[in-house]
C-alpha cells in the first residue's frame, strides 16, 4: 500500500486565540496532502485530467476526523497519507498528522490528529457549471495508486 | 431544544477551481456558527469566560460530516446548529448547511452538508501554553442552551 | 459616485494569538467587497461575464492598505467601497472598513483600515490556462458603477 | 543586510475560479516569511518575547504590494525576506516572491509578486485586552537582524 508524507509548519496565523491551531487550518492541509498523496503516484494535475478523463477533481462526500493532541506554531507536521479502501465510485483516503518535531511516550512521534475522508472522482453535469456527479475509478488511476 | 442559525454568503474566493467551495471553508463557517450558537443562548465570549470559570472555547475532538451538495459563490447559506446531546466532559454539536436561496425537491431549501461535532470545554494545562484539559460541562452554561 | 456597504462579522477564527484579527482575513473581506460593489451595481458575476465579454474577474495589480485600529472577535465591520479613479485599462478602488459597533472620538465608527486597490478587468491568454491579459475597461461597466 | 528565504508550495484550494492563486493567500505568506526571517536571525518566538521583552508581534501598519505575473497549483515560491529600513518605532521589511520553478526572460526566477510592509514591535495596552502599543525598536533584536 503506498503512502506519501506531506510536511506542513504550523505559523502563527494558523493559530487561535487559545494559541493553537485553528481547526480549519488541518482541513486545508489534509486536502493539500490528498492531492500531494495523486502527485507522488504519478496522477497528472486536475486541469489535465479534466482533459483527459473528465475528472475535474477528488472532491469530499464525507468526512471524520479526530483530534488527539493540540500543535502550535514552531511545530513540523508531518501528514501521513495512503487509500485504506477503493470502491465502485468512491474511496476511502486516510491522513494521520503527526508531529514530527517531538517524540511520544512510546518513543514515536506525537499524532496529532486522523482523518478518514471518502472522495469521489467527480466530472461536470453537462450545462450546468457547478453541479458535479461521481466517475467509476479509473483503472489507470488507480493502478498507479496501489 | 435551542438552535440557532448563522447567514453566510459564499464568496468568489471561498471557491477553487472547480468553481465550488473549498471545503476547509465550510469548517471555517461552522466554527463561527458554533460560536454564534453560544453567544446567541446568551455564553459571554470566551475571554469572558476565561477569567471566570477558566474556559478558553470548546475546542473539536471528533468531528464527522457529509457533503450532499455543492455550493458556489452568490449562494447565501444558512447553518442550522443545536446540541444534539449533553455527556459528562464533552457535548455532541450538530449543524445542517442549508442553500437559502433554493428550493430542493421536497418544497424546502437545499441540504449542501452536516456536520456532527464533538466538543470540549477546555481549560489551559498549568504551566503549559498551548496544552488543554477538559472541564466538565458548566451547568450554567448547559442551562442557558437548553 | 457610487458606493457599497459590505457587512463582515469577526469571528474567534479570524483572530491570532495576539487576539486581533490576522492581517490577510482584511484582504479576503476586502476582496469580497470589491466583488460585492459589482454585484450592488448590477454587473453580473464573473461566469456569466467571461461568456458575454470574455472578463473572468477583476484581479488586482497592486494594494496600499493602511492599518489604524485593531479588531477582534465580536466586532461587526462594515466596508465601504467606491471606485476612486478609472483609466483606461484599469481602476482603483478605495475601501474604508468601518467598526459598526463603536464610536470614535468625533462620535462617528472607527476607522479599522482602509486600502486602495489598483484592479484590472482580466481575460485569459489564448491558450495558456492560467496566464491573464488586461482588457479595456468596458464602458458597459463603467456606466453601471459611476 | 540579512535575507531570509521562505518556500511555500502553491496548493489546489490556494487558488480561485479563475485558477491562480487567490491574493490573500500571498498575505498569509508574507507573514510566515516575516516571522521566518526574525527565527532565522535567531529571534525567539513571540510568546516568550512577551514575557521577557513585553513584545508580543510584529502587526502591521502599512502594505503595499504589487503582483506582477499569477501563480497556479503546483508552483513553488520563495519570499525573499530583508529589512529595508529601521526606523524608531517601526521597521520596513520587504519581500520578493519568486516562482523557483520557473525561469523568466532574464533567465533568473519569475518575480510573482513583491511587498513593503511597515510594521513594529506591539506590547499590550494595560488594561485593554486588543489593544496594543508600539514600543522602541529593541536594541538586541535589531543587532541580530543586521
Amino acid at each position: 500500500m503506498k503512502e506519501a508524507i506531506y510536511s506542513q509548519k504550523v505559523e502563527f496565523g494558523d493559530c487561535d486565540p487559545a494559541r493553537i491551531v485553528w481547526f480549519p487550518n488541518f482541513f486545508r492541509w489534509i486536502d493539500a496532502a490528498s492531492r500531494h498523496f495523486f502527485v507522488e503516484c504519478g496522477v497528472p494535475p486536475w486541469h489535465e485530467t479534466e482533459r483527459t478523463l473528465g475528472i475535474i477533481g477528488t472532491p469530499l462526500v464525507d468526512t471524520h476526523a479526530k483530534f488527539v493532541k493540540t500543535a502550535s506554531y514552531g511545530d513540523v507536521l508531518q501528514i501521513h497519507t495512503s487509500i485504506a479502501e477503493w470502491r465502485g465510485k468512491s474511496f476511502v483516503q486516510r491522513h494521520r498528522v503527526m508531529r514530527a518535531n517531538s517524540e511520544g511516550a512510546a518513543g514515536g512521534a506525537d499524532l496529532i490528529m486522523e482523518c478518514d475522508e471518502v472522495r469521489i472522482f467527480a466530472a461536470r453535469r453537462d450545462g450546468e457549471p457547478t453541479a458535479i456527479r461521481a466517475l467509476p475509478v479509473p483503472e489507470a488511476i488507480r493502478k498507479l495508486c496501489e
